[in-house]
């Protein structure tokens, strides 16, 4: 159980204290910001559930004649590249388009870009869109700056502190804020690094938790305007919830339960808890 | 905790008793009716195990080269329009093409129509088809009915007793049933009004709770011939299991999880418990 | 509670040893296997999860442009006909014709077949590239063999043991592996017939415990030889922690959520108790 904070990295420069991030999540909870989600279908009903236990409303439109429009509605909308499909990446332009014209923040999850050549085609012209976030698995970030990442699947080889260089590059170059997820979170705008330490390692064993942290980046950044803040908020809001969750679990399947139920009652005095250390 | 029947608004003129309730239920657990769902990537795992866990048996054939085929076959069709795609789009027209060729009862679930013209196009389309039943939210069948709502995506931002004027017209006009979900549930066959007022608020908090509510309608549509029948019955069913699940639930996951074991082992005794107060 | 071994019927020849079972699943949980899954829409949360509990890398990619890409680089790929399209019929020609070319395992799961010409000729041509095992329910596995099954959608309506002969002469004919899931599991490589009698009924009460068994023959394919011995192992290890997650159960929620975790806690202490019965 780590906090937000400093660790030994040079390169991290901020600290996100708990009632920051307390702030965040209850401005989620009292405006409830529509999530407009393109998502794949592995993970859609754990995302939806993810969310409207932090108390956002997700609403999944994904098809090409409807995309454009509801972006336009939405307060904040997700790209997850997931189980894509011809017709989900025509919608997924669409609603990036959409979304950046109205100036709706908007979230790019590009997984398992790097290992496949149409996502990753499209994930490079979806970032000449400018999404407010990327959150990426280390092997994704480092693939998307343009090295050669170790990326497998949807799983990544590289740890996420080798892809920080290669999030801040991306960060930079594109005016966006990178998370970066692993062990340790590293959410960067291309200036400032922020790491996350919280989190356990069942959530790499049930499907759909770093999806549904993309969702939830998208939610906070409905209600943060700083991306930087909304993403790394996010992270400490699920990682937290995820500690929380793991005290006297069996195993993955009454972690993902209880990780709901984590999310729906935290407060900032657990947030505090665990995230104040020094 | 309460139960089916009359309340203060003067349209509600009929009241379902908990042993008509009981009995529809025993009816689907003897038969397993085999409902034919054409639903969403959301929420397609938790309506099959809703329907599961109260003993039918659910198939998802979504694809427009078997959709007519298979709702022939079928006892009863779902179709809710939530992650609607050109091909669903088609294969929904045929299913419910055939399932009045048939005589197979079928139920409308018009999620978000109102908000997205694709969907507002196909929803007015399908009502053609005569469905036995329309499960919506309020904005919806204020949509449908040819008013304004305030659909804001899957969220209703009506009361569900504003909406039974407009319910009444649409099921009278169209000759179907009209099932409005809220806090207060109201079933209408244009004529009388029924009104289910068990349920919990976490219903809310997990996904597809609604849709799977549109699914449990169409497996009572298979059994029970009064389709206003049917449709109280499956509202009093999930809501009653919803009250019985809440009890001691730690959050939204945990309730969840519950929902379907209360399900399961729903019986006439607890139903009356929830349903005959007066 | 019974155990993997010899049943009265004369066709059972062979017996395997939880000793093997546990070899199997260690080397699962060693490898991580990268299971490419071409799954539905009902199924493939629940399908990633159970993956991940047993210590496998699930990864879901199933459009046209990338499946065969993605088939080439996964240790195993698994073919689940449940929620067919237009787009996921071609992916999954192109992702078995892959798997073939590439030398890698591939599990057929034809989920409905016989009841539907689409996918009934779909099977019958995914048949022609070697798939290392089928697994299907009784009604499937008939009428894949060419007689006629009593099929009702994803239900079975036929006895497993009532389409062994069926079962033994696809597999003879195909030179592939044939596993026919019910109460008794048979799997059979038209040679020897294996019998797994571990399993409870709560299995049938929760949607994808069976198209979660093809994922894990799957699985269990990338690291065991012997197909037979693969698919055996992997009914053996589902259906025992079916066993351990029932004790308790309060109904098909609870029994699902506990299924996971007692696949991820699963020891050869466990199975032995389970399947070394005499």
């Amino acid at each position: 159980m780590r906090g937000v904070g400093a660790v030994s990295e040079p390169e991290v420069t901020y600290r996100l204290p708990a009632a920051q991030v307390a702030s965040v999540l209850d401005r989620v909870r009292e405006r409830a910001p529509l999530v407009h989600c393109l998502t794949n279908i592995v993970v859609a009903g754990f995302t939806a559930n993810v969310l409207l236990a932090a108390g956002a409303s997700p609403a999944m439109v994904e098809n090409d004649q409807e995309s454009a429009e509801f972006a336009a509605i939405a307060d904040t909308v997700l790209v997850n590249l997931g189980t894509l499909s011809a017709e989900r990446a025509r919608a997924m332009r669409a609603a990036a388009g959409s979304a950046r014209t109205a100036g709706t923040p908007w979230v790019l999850d590009p997984v398992a870009v790097g290992a496949l050549a149409f996502r990753t085609t499209l994930a490079a012209e979806l970032l000449q869109l400018r999404p407010a976030v990327v959150r990426a698995n280390p092997s994704e970030v480092i693939s998307l700056a343009g090295a050669t990442g170790g990326g497998r699947g949807v799983d990544s080889t590289a740890e996420s502190a080798a892809a920080v260089p290669a999030a801040r590059d991306l960060a930079g170059r594109l005016g966006t804020v990178v998370a970066v997820s692993g062990a340790v979170d590293y959410i960067t705008d291309g200036q400032q690094v922020l790491a996350v330490h919280t989190g356990h390692p069942l959530m790499t064993r049930v499907t759909g938790v770093g999806c549904a942290l993309g969702s939830l980046v998208a939610a906070c950044c409905a209600v943060e305007d700083s991306a930087l803040v909304a993403a790394a908020a996010a992270t400490a809001v699920l990682t937290v919830a995820a500690e929380v969750a793991a005290v006297g679990c069996a195993g993955p399947g009454s972690f993902a339960v209880a990780l709901l139920d984590a999310l729906y009652g935290l407060d900032e005095r657990t947030l505090s808890a665990h995230l104040d250390r020094p």
